[in-house]
C-alpha cells in the first residue's frame, strides 16, 4: 500500500518558550507543495501504544541557535504555524449526556435559556459602557492635570528663557506615566499589550489564545491603557476596548470567576466553547460600539471578524449589547458632564457632527478622494512595512521585560520631546478665535489673542487633535504645520505600535490620515484654476483618516460603517467605501493589514474565509494527519493516561473505533473524544471495573464537565494508581457519537468550507469502509497559503 | 431487521396544479411526531427497479375536492409543505470535470473571475439604480398629471356643486391605472405580484420558485408597480425594487438572458446556483439600498433573510453592489430634478433629514417608545391576522385572473371614494404655509389662505404624507383627523396587501405608522402636566412608522438600520432598535409576520434559522426518506430513463453506489448525481458503448452543463430509443464524489446545521459501514416545527 507523502515535521517541545520570549526555531523557504496524487487508502494508522513518529531534524537548529543566541535569518515567524495554540470547539459535542439533558429540557426551558441569553448581553453592553466611561473620565482628567502643568510652566519659561527646562518636564511626566502602564503590562500580563484586537480576532476565530479573556488581563489593560493615553503616546484608547469588551463577555456569561474564585452559580449551560463564543462576539461588538458610538459597526465589526455562520437571533443579541453599550456610556458622560438626559456622546472618539450644507459632495470629488485612497494605502503598506521590521527586531532583542518597559519609556520622552521641538520651532500663529474649541492653547512665541497652531495637534490628547482637524475652520493651520506633523506623528506611531503598552491604533490612524488630508485639501485650490469650490478642508481631513486607516487596519464594510456612524451622518457613506476599498486594494498589494501581520508574527492557525484559491489539487489525504491516534470504545486506563501524558504529541481529540481483531488494522469509525473529556473521566475515576463495585458512586453528569471548563487540569495532576492502570474506561457515553467525516478523495476547499462553516477543532477523514485513516485540525488548513510562488506550506513548530 | 417508521406522504402530481390556481390538497390536524426509536440499521433501501413507494390516500381527497370544487376546510395550505419546490445547489458538485477546470486555472484566472465578479456587482447596482429612476420619475409624472386633473375638477366643481362628478373622475383614473396593472400581473406573469419579497427570501433560502427571476417577471413589476402605485392604491413601490435588484443580478450574472434567446458568452463561470445566489443577494440589496438610500440596510436586509454563511469577500461586493445603487439613483434624480451633482435623492423614499434641536431625545422618553413598540406590534399582529384570512378567502374564490383584476379594480375606486369622502367630510383647515410643503393643496371648503388637511394626507403619493406626517411643523393637523386617517389607511391597505397588482407593504406600513405616532405625539401633552416638553410630534411619527412596519414585517437589524439611514440619522438608533424589538416580541406572540405567512401559505419548504429546539429527540434515522433510489457506478440507461420518466417521485438527486452481488443490499456510497446531470448525460447520449465506437466523440465537459443551466429540458423531451436503453452510462466522472454524509444517528438539530450552513440540497444517511440508507432533502428538516402543541410536522403534498 501506497504511503502517504506528506511529512508533518513537529519539532519537540523546546524548555526555551518561556513567557514573552520567542525563538526562531526553523527557517529557509516554504516547502513547495509536492503535487503527488496517489491514490491510496487505509494504511498509515498507528494505534495505541505506537504514537506519530516525531521528526525532529529541524530542532537542532533551535538549540544550536539559542545557545549562540544568534538566529541566523530574519523571516521566521510568519513561515511558522505555531503548535502551542489550541482550537476552541465550536461545535458542541454530542454524547449521551448531553442529548439527555437536551431532551429532558422543555420548551419553556429553552425559553428561559433565551431570556437568559438577552440578559447576559444587557450586562455586557452595560458593563463595556462603564468601562469606557472609566477610561473616559480617567484620562480627561490625568491629562488635564498634566497639560495644565505643562501650559502654565511653559508661560513661566516662555519670557524669562530655559523653555528646557519645560520640556524635561514634560517628558519626565510623560515617561512616568507610560512607566507605570508599561510595568503592569511587561510583569503581570504581557498578552494585555497592544491593542487586542488581533487577539480577539483570533479567539473569533476559534484560536485559544491563553489567557486572553481573563479578569487579570482586563484590569492591566484599562489601566495600561488610561496611563499610555495619560503618558502623551502616540496611542488611541479604542482598541483596547474592543479587547476589555470581550474579556466583560466572557466573565459575565460563565457566572463565575475563577481568578476571584467566585462561582455564582448561574448561567451553567453556557459554560461551553459554543456559547461563550458567542457571548465573547457580544462583547467585542459592545466595545467598538463604546468605541466609536457605532453600535451597526460594532455588529459588523463581530461578523467580519469572527462569525462565520450567521445566525438572526445571535446577530440581533450582539446589536443589542451593541446599543446597550454605548447608550450606557452616552448616559454616565451626559451626567459627568453636567448635561444629564442629553444622550450626545455616544461614543469615546466623537468625529464631532458633520452637517448643515458642508455634509455634502459632488461628482468631480470622488476621483480625488480616490486618490486619497491610493495614498492612504500607499502610506499604510510603509506603516505596517516599518511596523513589521519593527516587531521583528523587538522579538529579537527586546524580550526581556525590563527592556521592554525601558523602550516604552524612551518613546514617551521622544515623544515629549519631538512634540516640543515642532511647537518651539513652528511659527504657525493662529488668532484666538471666540468659540476656542482648543483645550489648552499655547501661546508661546505668538502675539496676544493668538495661539500656536502646532501645539493644537501636539499638546492635546489625540481624539481632541481628531476633531479639531475635522472642524476647524478653512485657514486655522497652515500647509507646513501640518506637513511636519504628518511626517513625526507618522514614524512616533509607527515605532509606538507594538510596544508592551495597552493601546490601540486606530487614533493615531486617524489623527496622521486627518493631518494629510487636510493638507490634501487645502493645497487643492493651489492646483486648479477655480480656488472656491473646495471650500471644506474638514472633509478631506475625513478622507484622509478613513484613507490612512483603511491602509493600516484593512477593514472593510465594517470599518465603513464605524465611520458613517461616527459622524452621525449617511452622506459620506458612498466616498468612504470608495477610499477604504482603493487603500485596501492598494495596500494589498504590497503587504498585508497591521493586524494580520502581527498574527503572523505569532504563528497563529488563523483560518481566512477561503481556502487558497489554486488549492483545489490538495485532497484530505494529503492534508489530514496521520496515523492518527485512535481509542477503542472501551479502553484500557494506562493505555489513555499514557497518551495523554505525551508532551511530543500533546493530541486533543482522539476517534473511537470499533475494536479489530488484529490491533494493527485501523477501526470502524464510532465517535470522537475530547483531551478535555478524557481527563474529567480520569479526574472522577469513572472505570467500568469501579461502576460494578460501587453501584452507589454517582453518575456522571454534563455538570463536571461544565465545573472543569475552560481550566481542565493536565493530565500531570491527576494521580492513577498502578492497580487502577490496569481498569477498563467505557467511553461510549462520553464521546461524540456523530462527528463529521470526510472520504480521502475531498478536496481541501471542501474540507475548509465544512471546518470553517462549523468551526470544527477535528474532522476525521475515513476511508470507503468508514475506518479512520487520518485527522484533519485546524492547523493542517491553515498551513496552506497563496504565497508569491503559488499555494505555499507552512512549517509546524511548537514555539 | 426493523422497519423504518416514518411513513413519507408523496402525493402524485396532480394535474389541476396548473399555474395561478392552488387547490388545497389536504387536511386535518398536523400530525404529532412519533417519538419511536427503534435502533435499525441498513435495511429499507430500494434499488433500481424498485421505486419507492407512492403513497396515493391523500391524493383522493384532492381529486374529489376539486371536482365539487368546493374545499373542506380552511387551514390547509400552511399545515403542508408543498413538494412542487425544488432546492438551489449552494454546495458545488465537485466531480472530475469541475475539478480539472479548477485545477487548470491559474492565479491570475481566479484574480480575473474576482475582477469579473466585482465588475457583475457594479452593473447590477447601476441598472438597479437606474431602473429605481424610472420608476420614480415615472410614477411622479403619472401621478402629477391625475392629481392635477383631479384638483382641477374638484376646483371647478367646489362652487358651484357636483363634487359627485369629481369623485366619479377619480376613480375611474384610479381603476383604470390599476386595471393596467394587474392585467399585465393577472395574465402574463402571476409570480410578479405583491411585493416580492416573500419570493426573494424564499429564494436566498435555497428554495426555486418558478420563473420569479426572469426578465418577463422585471419587466411586468415594473410596469406593475408604476400602475398600482400611480392608480392610488395604498402601496408603496419599494418592496418590487427589491425583487426588481434580483431579477437584475440573476439576468446579469449569467451573460444571457433566455427570454431574449442571447448569449453574451460571458461569465460562464457563474452559471450554477452558487455564483447566482451569490449574485442575487447583491442584488436584493441594491435594491434595498435604491428603495430606501439605504446601503448598509441593503446588506443586512440579504444578510439577515439570506445568506446563512457569511463570507467577507461576498459582502464587502455585495455592499459595493449597494452603493453603486444608491449613487446611480441619487446622481440620475439629481439631474432630473436639476441639481446636477448635488446628490441629495439617496432613495426612492426620503424620510427628510432629522437635523438640528429636534434631533435628540430624553431617558424618560424611552419607556414612551416601548409602549409604542407594543402599540405597533399589537396593531401588526392584527394587520397580519386580517390578511391572513383574506388571502385565504382569496386563494379559495378569487383564482380566476379576470376575478383578480374586478378585485383590484374595486379596491382602487373604493380608495378614491373614501379618500374623497374624508376629504370631504373634514373640517380641518389649515394655513398654507410659506414653505409650501404640500405638492397638492386642496382648499376645498376652506378659507382662502388656508388648506384642507386630511387632503395632505389622501390627495398625495404614500411617501410623501409620510414625510409631512415627520417634518410637518406641530400643529399642521388635528388629532380627529389623524385618527380617522389611520383607521381607513388601515384597512384600505390590509385589503390592498395580496391583490394581483406588483406593490409593497412598506410605505403603507409607514404611512399607518406615522399617523398614529404623530397623535400620540399630539395627545401626550394632554395627559402630562408639563406640555412643553413633547415639543415634537414628528419624532413620535417616526417611532410610530418603525413600530408598525416591524409590526408587520417582523424585521429586525436589517429594518433598524435601513430606518437609521433613511433619516440620514444616528441618534435615533437605540430607540428605533427598542421600538422595533417590542413590535416584534409582541407580534409574535399572536402571528407571525406577514411575509412568513404568506411563505407559509404557499407551502414553500423554508428553513429557518435553526432546528426547533425540542427537536434533540429526534435522529437522521426518522428524519430521512426512505428508501432511496439509488444508481450504480455504471448503470444501465434504460433504468436511468425510467427512474427520471417516474412522476410520482420525481427525485433530484441519487446517490451512486457501488455494486453489489446481491442486487437487493444497499451498496456503499460512492457519490451523489443530480437529475439535471444526468439529463444533459442523456442528451448527449453519453455511453460507454459509443465511447468505444466513436472516438473523435467530443468529450463532455462542464460547458455543457453550463449552457443547458438552469432551464434543463424535461427527461420527456429526450428521445432515447430502444437500443439506447440497453447501452451503459458510467457516471464516475460526473457525479459528485464526496458528498457530505452523517450517520444515522445524528440528531435533528446536528443535521440541520450542517445543511443550512453548507446550503446543501442533499444529504446521505449512511449505516456505520457507509451503506446508503436514506437521504435528507430540505422538505425533511422543514417539515419540523414548534407549534402550540409543541413540535409538529407537516404534511407533504404536490400543491
Amino acid at each position: 500500500m501506497a504511503n502517504i507523502t506528506k511529512k508533518v515535521s513537529w519539532s519537540g517541545r523546546g524548555e526555551d518558550s518561556a513567557r514573552g520570549e520567542t525563538t526562531p526555531l526553523l527557517n529557509g523557504a516554504a516547502e513547495e507543495v509536492r503535487y503527488t496524487r496517489q491514490v491510496s487508502s487505509g494504511g498509515g494508522i498507528f494505534h495505541i501504544g505506537r504514537l506519530s513518529t516525531v521528526d525532529l531534524e529541524e530542532d537542532i537548529t533551535s538549540e544550536e541557535d539559542s545557545a549562540r543566541g544568534r538566529p541566523r535569518e530574519i523571516p521566521h515567524n510568519e513561515k511558522l504555524l505555531s503548535l502551542k495554540y489550541e482550537s476552541l470547539d465550536y461545535d458542541n459535542s454530542e454524547n449521551q449526556l448531553f442529548l439527555e439533558e437536551e431532551r429532558r429540557m422543555s420548551y419553556v426551558s429553552f425559553r428561559c435559556l433565551e431570556i437568559s441569553r438577552w440578559v447576559i448581553c444587557g450586562l455586557i453592553g452595560f458593563i463595556t459602557g462603564l468601562i469606557a466611561c472609566f477610561i473616559d473620565i480617567t484620562v480627561e482628567k490625568l491629562a488635564g492635570v498634566k497639560y495644565s502643568v505643562v501650559k502654565q510652566n511653559i508661560e513661566k519659561f516662555t519670557e524669562v528663557g530655559g523653555l528646557s527646562i519645560s520640556l524635561i518636564l514634560w517628558a519626565v511626566l510623560n515617561s512616568a506615566f507610560v512607566m507605570l502602564g508599561s510595568l503592569i503590562v511587561a510583569f503581570f500580563e504581557p498578552v494585555a499589550a497592544g491593542s487586542g484586537i488581533p487577539q480577539i480576532k483570533c479567539y473569533l476565530n476559534g484560536v485559544k489564545i491563553p489567557r486572553v479573556v481573563r479578569l487579570k488581563t482586563l484590569v492591566v489593560k484599562v489601566c495600561g491603557v488610561i496611563c499610555s493615553v495619560a503618558g502623551g503616546l502616540a496611542v488611541g484608547k479604542e482598541g483596547p476596548m474592543i479587547h476589555s469588551g470581550a474579556v466583560v463577555a466572557a466573565g459575565v456569561s460563565q457566572g463565575r470567576s475563577t481568578s476571584l474564585k467566585r462561582d455564582f452559580k448561574i448561567f451553567e449551560y453556557f459554560r461551553r466553547d459554543t456559547e461563550k463564543r458567542d457571548f465573547v462576539s457580544a462583547g467585542a461588538a459592545a466595545g467598538v460600539s463604546a468605541a466609536f458610538g457605532a453600535p451597526v459597526g460594532g455588529v459588523l465589526f463581530s461578523l467580519e471578524e469572527g462569525a462565520s455562520f450567521w445566525n438572526q437571533m445571535l446577530t440581533w443579541r450582539i446589536f443589542f449589547a451593541s446599543m446597550i453599550s454605548t447608550f450606557t456610556l452616552n448616559f454616565f458622560l451626559s451626567i459627568y458632564h453636567g448635561k444629564t438626559g442629553e444622550l450626545s456622546n455616544p461614543g469615546l472618539i466623537n468625529f464631532g457632527r458633520f452637517v448643515g450644507d458642508s455634509v455634502t459632495y459632488n461628482l468631480y470629488e470622488i476621483p480625488l478622494f480616490i486618490i486619497m485612497g491610493a495614498i492612504g494605502g500607499l502610506l499604510g503598506a510603509l506603516f505596517n512595512f516599518l511596523n513589521y521590521w519593527l516587531t521583528i527586531l523587538r522579538i529579537r532583542y527586546i524580550h526581556k521585560p525590563c527592556l521592554q518597559v525601558m523602550e516604552a519609556m524612551l518613546v514617551a520622552a521622544v515623544t515629549a520631546a519631538v512634540s516640543f521641538a515642532m511647537i518651539y520651532f513652528s511659527n504657525d500663529c493662529q488668532p484666538l478665535g471666540e468659540e476656542n474649541s482648543e483645550a489648552y492653547p499655547l501661546q508661546l512665541f505668538c502675539a496676544d489673542g493668538e495661539y500656536n497652531s502646532m501645539a493644537t495637534a501636539f499638546f492635546n490628547t489625540p481624539e481632541r487633535s481628531v476633531r479639531s482637524l475635522f472642524h476647524n475652520p478653512a485657514g486655522s493651520y497652515n500647509p507646513l504645520t501640518l506637513g511636519m506633523f504628518t511626517l513625526t506623528y507618522f514614524f512616533l506611531a509607527c515605532w509606538t505600535y507594538g510596544l508592551t503598552v495597552s493601546a490601540g491604533v486606530f487614533i493615531p490612524s486617524l489623527l496622521i490620515g486627518a493631518a494629510w488630508g487636510r493638507l490634501f485639501g487645502i493645497l487643492l485650490p493651489y492646483i486648479t484654476t477655480n480656488s472656491t469650490i473646495w471650500a471644506d478642508p474638514g472633509k478631506y481631513a475625513l478622507m484622509g483618516a478613513a484613507a490612512q486607516l483603511g491602509g493600516i487596519v484593512r477593514m472593510t464594510l465594517s470599518l465603513t460603517v464605524i465611520m458613517m456612524e461616527a459622524t452621525g451622518n449617511v452622506t459620506y457613506g458612498l466616498p468612504i467605501m470608495l477610499v477604504l476599498m482603493t487603500a485596501k486594494i492598494v495596500g494589498d498589494y504590497f503587504v498585508e493589514g497591521l493586524y494580520d501581520i502581527h498574527i503572523k508574527l505569532q504563528s497563529v492557525p488563523f483560518l481566512h474565509w477561503e481556502a487558497p484559491a489554486t488549492s483545489h489539487w490538495l485532497t484530505a489525504r494529503e492534508v489530514m494527519s496521520s496515523p492518527v491516534t485512535c481509542f477503542n470504545r472501551v479502553e484500557r486506563v494506562g493505555t489513555i493516561v499514557d497518551v495523554l501524558s505525551n508532551t511530543s504529541t500533546n493530541h486533543n481529540g482522539f476517534p473511537v473505533v470499533t475494536e479489530m481483531a488484529a490491533s494493527d488494522e485501523p477501526g470502524k469509525i464510532c465517535g470522537l473524544i475530547l483531551r478535555s473529556q478524557l481527563i474529567v473521566l480520569l479526574k472522577h475515576k469513572v472505570f467500568v471495573e469501579r461502576a460494578h463495585s460501587r453501584l452507589s458512586q454517582r453518575k456522571l453528569q454534563l455538570k463536571d464537565f461544565r465545573d472543569a471548563y475552560p481550566r481542565f487540569p493536565p493530565i500531570q495532576s491527576i494521580h492513577v494508581s498502578q492497580d487502577e492502570r490496569e481498569c477498563m474506561m467505557d467511553l461510549t457515553e462520553f464521546m461524540n457519537p456523530t462527528p463529521y467525516t470526510v472520504p480521502q478523495e475531498t478536496s481541501l476547499p471542501r474540507v475548509f468550507k465544512l471546518f470553517r462553516a462549523l468551526g470544527l477543532r477535528h474532522l476525521v477523514v475515513v476511508d470507503s469502509e468508514n475506518k479512520v485513516v487520518g485527522l484533519v485540525t485546524r492547523k493542517d488548513l491553515a498551513r496552506y497559503h497563496l504565497g508569491k510562488h503559488g499555494l505555499e506550506e507552512l512549517h509546524l513548530a511548537q514555539t
